[in-house]
C-alpha cells in the first residue's frame, strides 16, 4: 500500500483528512509506504483522477477522499478490526464526519490557516495565499488576526459532553469517528500548537488518541511541545 | 407501560425529549398509555425522583430522561428492532444526542420558545416566563424578536449533508439518532409551524419521519398546516 500525503516544511503532515486515513490504516493494522507531496506537486496525483490528498493505492486499486478510503478499508478487509461496528455505526460515522467538516474544522481553519502558511515552502505560498483568499475573502494576515482558540474549544462542545460519559466517541474503544475528530486536532498540533486546556475531557481523550498504535500520532513532527 | 408527557393547550405535546421517547417506543412496537401533565403538575412526577418529562413506567420500573429510556428499551427488549445497531452505534448515537441538545435545540429554542408560551395555560405562564428568563436573561417578547428560522436551518447543516447521501441518519432505516433530531423538529411542528423549506433534504427526511408507524407523529395536534 501507498498513501499520498501533504507534507510541508520541517516534515509537517498537516492535512486533517490525511490524518483520518493514517489512523484508519493503523486501526486496520496497515503501515503503508507514505509518499510526501507539496502543494506544487498536485500533478503527481493525476493518476487518481483528482488533485487532493489523501490518496491510497492498494495494489491495482486507487482510492481518494478520506471517507471513501475508510469505507474501502472496511469493505475489503472485514476480518481486521472494524472502523464502523456495523451498518448503523457506519451511517452515524458519516453524519459525524459531516459535523467535523462543517463545524469543527470550520472554526479550526481560522486558527490553523496562518500557522500552516508559515510552513508552506516559499514557492507554493502564492498558491496557498490566493486559494485561501478565494475561500474566505481574507488575506493570511486577516485570518491570523481572526484565529480564536476559544471559538475552537466551544465548537467541541458536543464531543466534550459525550467524552465525559465514555472514553472514546465510538464507546469503549476508538473507531473511525474518533479518527475524524482527532484528524482536526492533529492539524492544530502539527501546525499551530496546543489548543485545548488541561482538565478538558476533549484534551484527555486527545492524549489517549496520541498514545494509540504505539504513539503513532505523537511521534509525528509537530509545533506542539508535549 | 405508561409514558408521562407534557401537554399544553389544544392537546399540543411540545417536548422534543418526549418525542424522542415516543418514537423510540413506537420503534420497539410499544403503545404506552400516555399521561398528560402540565407545567403546574410536576408533583405528579415526584415518584420518579425528579421533575422532568419524559418518564416511562414499565411495570415496577420507572425510568426518566430520554437517553436513559432509549437505553432501557434497548437493553430490556433486545429481541425487538434495535435502536442503536450495536455498541458503536449506541456510542455514536450518544455523541449525536449531544449535538442535538447543544447545537440543534439551542437555535430552535429561540424560535419555538415564544410560540410555546402562547400554548401554556394562563396559570402556568408566570412559571414559564420566569424560568426562560433565568436561562436566557431575556423576556418572552425579546425571545420572540430573536427567533430566526434561517439560523435554525443553518444549524442543521451536518445532518443536511448526510441526508443527501443516505435516507436516514442511521442509514437505510431510521433508528434512535433519527428520533433525536426529529424530536426537535416535532417541537417546531407542534408549537410554531413549518421551519424547513421545500427541496431541503432535511425536509424530505422529516416527511419520511412523519410517515413512520402509520403516520404516528403526523397525526399529533400541531400548529403546522400540511
Amino acid at each position: 500500500m501507498k498513501l499520498y500525503e501533504l507534507v510541508l516544511d520541517h516534515g509537517r503532515s498537516v492535512s486533517p483528512f490525511v490524518w483520518r486515513a493514517k489512523m484508519a490504516l493503523a486501526h486496520k493494522g496497515f503501515t503503508p509506504e507514505r509518499i510526501a507531496i507539496g502543494y506544487g506537486d498536485k500533478d503527481q496525483l493525476a493518476f487518481s483522477g483528482q488533485d487532493r490528498v489523501p490518496v491510497l493505492v492498494d495494489g491495482d486499486v486507487t482510492v481518494s477522499d478520506s471517507w471513501r478510503i475508510a469505507c474501502y478499508l472496511e469493505d475489503c478487509y472485514p476480518d481486521r478490526p472494524s472502523l464502523f461496528g456495523g451498518d448503523v455505526g457506519r451511517a452515524l460515522a458519516r453524519v459525524f464526519n459531516h459535523w467535523c467538516d462543517s463545524q469543527q474544522l470550520r472554526t479550526l481553519f481560522m486558527l490553523c490557516c496562518a500557522p500552516t502558511f508559515d510552513l508552506v515552502p516559499a514557492g507554493d505560498q502564492p498558491y496557498y495565499r490566493q486559494s485561501r483568499f478565494e475561500w474566505t475573502g481574507m488575506s493570511i494576515e486577516q485570518i491570523r488576526e481572526a484565529g480564536n482558540p476559544k471559538a475552537v474549544r466551544a465548537s467541541m462542545e458536543p464531543i466534550r459532553l459525550a467524552l465525559t460519559e465514555q472514553p472514546f466517541l465510538a464507546g469503549a474503544a476508538p473507531a473511525y469517528a474518533d479518527y475524524c475528530a482527532f484528524g482536526a486536532l492533529m492539524w492544530a498540533r502539527v501546525s499551530t500548537g496546543r489548543v485545548l486546556e488541561d482538565g478538558d475531557p476533549v484534551e484527555d481523550w486527545r492524549q489517549r488518541m496520541l498514545d494509540l498504535f504505539d504513539g503513532f500520532a505523537r511521534k509525528a513532527a509537530c509545533a506542539e511541545r508535549d
